[in-house]
């Protein structure tokens, strides 16, 4: 056991996801930071709240810019984020008259939950394509045993005969309806904040809402007042990474229980046991219910995480910082594992 | 304390909801199975599956029974369900060969999972119309309150100057979009399910279809194949839910912090307290705290509940039974207890 | 579904438990409310706070009184604690002089805790009771079957003979530890709540540490400073009870798994199924399963209470009234349904 | 954001300990692997399993050998656990005869939860420690401030005078209990897990039980049968280290509310904010709530874990890898953070 199963040198084989972790790397958070703080100016330019000069001056010095990750280290032990840190070290960077207005008229939860939501998009955009190859590949198990024959099992005993196909529209309508709820969150979901100390963008004064509205279109985000204690996009997006690999896990689960009684399901590439060399352990179908179990889990800190006190809670936020990426990963590598699983199946039902 | 916080004698006055409570009474529960099992014999009296006057029969019987409560709790002890047991007191109330007809290729999860559909269609709206309601005590505050003076406070500390109405923003947004995540799901989840033993209607041969989308007319919930192993619909209404009473949660927060410190609120209503008489205590405030955190607790069990074993699992379902009911009540207690708190906010923030 | 599983008319004969149930009626909690106050008088009759006389009038008017419990309810609506209410009332009750000592010095929050204590210790008892006779019909099953065969199961797949013996340890030893965890908790934490407004009982001056051993000593409580503000005495019960259920879901869990596949159990007294005769569920089986995943996901919601804020959390506190004794009863549920399931046990294991 | 807050180059200097950190290293879980391999080789090297020349090779294989962490990332990613490739590995290494013998009757649940428990030895000495030092830091507070006056709160409003020394009391007494509950755990909880394939020890016939308690005193753990499905002991932990990290997010509560409202609290060592230079947020109080919220919510995913079906359930026990080591660190976490906030009070309450 490591601290975190996700990016463990060794559990990250089984339980991490290199695709998306690049997303989580210290390397592309400070990124996304930076590509905030430059479209800020970008954008502040453009609305002539800077000088163009003062624009490039800091657009120039991000491109160059090498954060001492020492010192965001130790900053951030003492200030509870990065950014004042960050800043200081980027105003060190630009110099000049310049060096004031980097940052200006914004605050750390600008940067960091439009940070995140610059992230969200790429990440999400791989979660949603692994559901629909997913999807393929049940529909390849229909397509080749559909109509063979399942005794369907309920409330743990068998019941009445049923066709693979029904249990296959068990797994797959949920999923379907999983891609289309994360769909429809990547349209809303994906939305600039900014702020600034408390929310009103007052320092921006009557060109606040210009430039907001640059900043989006610069960022590919949409633009929408600050939501910086509204925390229910966030808790939104948690709930529908815990449907799907919730759904996943019902898969799992079944074929973990198919692999244990009858002869129902032939599969391949199941893990080895140090004990006994004779078993085929079906590894990814018990680690889909694992996963199903850790994100509803951490559900309730997400929502817990509503309650947001006032203008900013440092609690609430911090608690966010620790429970969301992990969901992510872990509803990203359900979708792995479940395709995985589903093409290791060799055969569904019995002749008919 | 008592077992249940809602429907206690006393304890209820605070946290139940008797409006919403009369849907989840023992006679509205049986009352919707016993729609469910008129409205299917209809459904097959119309597509021939049984005559005419069994369907009569039936639906008559049905009209006149009045169920022997005692043999329902004892048979559900054993059962798990109370369906098998309400079904034979149903034969034996109808009486003749048309008694064999009743229940007609449906089984357990039919009945209970679709009367708690019909249900859910009344209570939800009673939750989204006082969701409305909240609405517009908010902005009754703002037109009078608006323009006043707050100091802002992030990481519970003051930050810098914002008006009333900036506070009241991060309170009704979410509360807003919440409200079209409900209507949303109203469109979409109230759902028939129809399957059968196992989900495919087995006893109904090529007229499944047909019955399926007669009943569901009889019944006004949407018509699609069964989802009786996918618990998606339900696990996104807790989500929902939880939405909802974590966003009223951080009102009551707020309103509590500001009763707590500063001069920023003047509150009408308070509790009193056993011990010191001068005391108001801001009582429905830190209620809705509770109520978000109840929630957001819950979900993780809905959440747990996806992983639904086969075609029907006795353990995940009875889980749903325990906690769901519980939301709704606590969301509604909420949305009823928020307007309560707005209309008691005497003043907020300062003179400018 | 109805609002509470546990005292539903129906459900309840499932998951409920009427011996339990009864500690948590209105009747109940009132009743334990009144021996507090009787014993409070009673202390600081002794203590000569109060006199004789007005001891004995506050005594004999609570020997008599009967509650209004409309008038408790609408307060509790307002007051969110039904004591300043009960107070108002016993005051009237008391009358003349010595009614404005009823409740000298105390606060509700020493009525509502102290309360529960004095329920907890029989409703534990009855728990730990039905631990023992579970785990004589363990002993019972490992006499009669302990020595045929099985095959072991790790991660979903056969993996090498074992004895009967060895699964049924896998069941009774944790239990056997979870019994010594439940009495180590009942020797410690049945405790006296007693301090006052703020917890420093300035009401009582220099008599006040002698006030409270009297009362404990009254109450069969331990006697220790209060603990108003300090959860973790409750957090640790939901614990425990916690692992009772858990444990128990673990040896469900394993029978449902057995009744599943294979021939390595018979088992009686089976559920039936509304549409499908043949089949018999294991009910009690998938309900111990339903009862552990339902206790750890309220002990979330528990420990979570642990952040009391200051002196007195409406919001902490309520949580725990809604969370506690669903657990309890939960827990109480389980060890009345695991004997049930352990004596439906016909045969366990194979001949060897 | 990072995938894991507590290992991440940046956040981990707020979230992450160090100290704690290197028992979760994959060098750290190699070695005590290891650890087991060669204290099982002696073990059985005594008992005249083996011979001692097979003891010794495989002793000395093991002090010289080095893994190929990328083939163990790679088969973890199949088997679903490290062990299997690791014997390979150690195999390779030992060669000839010998080499057969390597975890010989072991099983890699015995590899991994006793390693697990050689680890926590030092780990939970670490809490403990900080523990005590917290302990000592509200000593010296009370000291210092202890007779000082302070404004209870109760219902998050202002109730009656107390002193200093009552608050700082509700923070000590439940550290003092936690530090017994986690004291109790270190004495019967570390215990050496050896069952072998199915918790049988079937390969060591009438040696088992001599090589179990050699075993176990060679590597200094409590000797007990295998517990190899029985996660009493761990869920426990788990709910020892969120009463430990509760008690302490009450405390952080507590002061990030001083902090707030009123002038009852000195603060030093603030942490800045990147839009406000004058403010002083209160992070370590608020990172506390944070903590204590992270490991209740955590804790149900710890309970839910204990349907462990039959011999091993490969769910339910990755399960427990994704959360304790989170669990514990965040623990570790705030018992460091919890003293640092306790040192950086200048002043606690008001002149009297």
């Amino acid at each position: 056991m490591s601290v975190c199963p996700f990016d463990h040198p060794i559990l990250g084989g089984l339980l991490g996801d290199e695709e998306i972790a690049g997303y989580f790397s210290v390397e592309a958070e400070i990124k996304a930071m930076l590509v905030f703080e430059a479209a800020l100016a970008t954008a502040q330019g453009k609305a002539r709240l800077i000088s163009e000069e003062t624009m490039s001056a800091i657009v120039d010095a991000i491109a160059a810019f090498e954060p001492d990750i020492d010192r965001l280290r130790m900053a951030v032990s003492t200030d509870g984020v990065v950014v004042p840190e960050l800043v200081r070290q980027l105003r060190e960077a630009i110099g000049g008259k310049a060096a004031s207005y980097v940052h200006f008229g914004a605050t750390s939860q600008d940067v960091i939950d439009s940070g995140l939501m610059l992230r969200l998009k790429p990440v999400l955009a791989v979660v949603e394509q692994r559901l629909a190859v997913f999807l393929r590949a049940l529909a390849d198990l229909e397509k080749r045993d559909g109509e063979r024959a399942l005794m369907a099992v309920t409330r743990m005993q068998p019941a009445v005969p049923i066709r693979v196909a029904d249990r296959i529209a068990s797994w797959r309508e949920p999923c379907e309806r999983n891609l289309e709820r994360l769909r429809a969150w990547m349209v809303d979901g994906p939305t600039l904040q900014f702020g600034g100390a408390a929310g009103t963008l007052d320092k921006l004064g009557d060109k606040a809402n210009a430039v907001r509205t640059a900043l989006a279109e610069e960022l590919g985000l949409a633009d929408r007042p600050q939501w910086h204690s509204q925390r229910d996009w966030i808790a939104d997006l948690a709930s529908t990474l815990s449907l799907i690999s919730g759904s996943l896990g019902k898969f799992g689960q079944d074929i973990a229980l198919m692999a244990l009684s009858g002869d129902a399901i032939e599969l391949a590439g199941g893990g080895s046991s140090s004990a006994m060399p004779h078993k085929q352990n079906p590894v990814p179908a018990e680690v889909l219910v694992t996963l199903a179990r850790f994100n509803a889990t951490q559900l309730a800190g997400m929502h817990g995480a509503l309650v947001h006190e006032q203008e900013r809670s440092g609690a609430a936020w911090t608690l966010e910082w620790m429970i969301l990426p992990q969901m992510i990963v872990a509803t990203a590598t359900a979708t792995r594992l479940a395709t995985e699983l589903a093409t290791n199946i060799r055969r569904l039902g019995n002749e008919t």
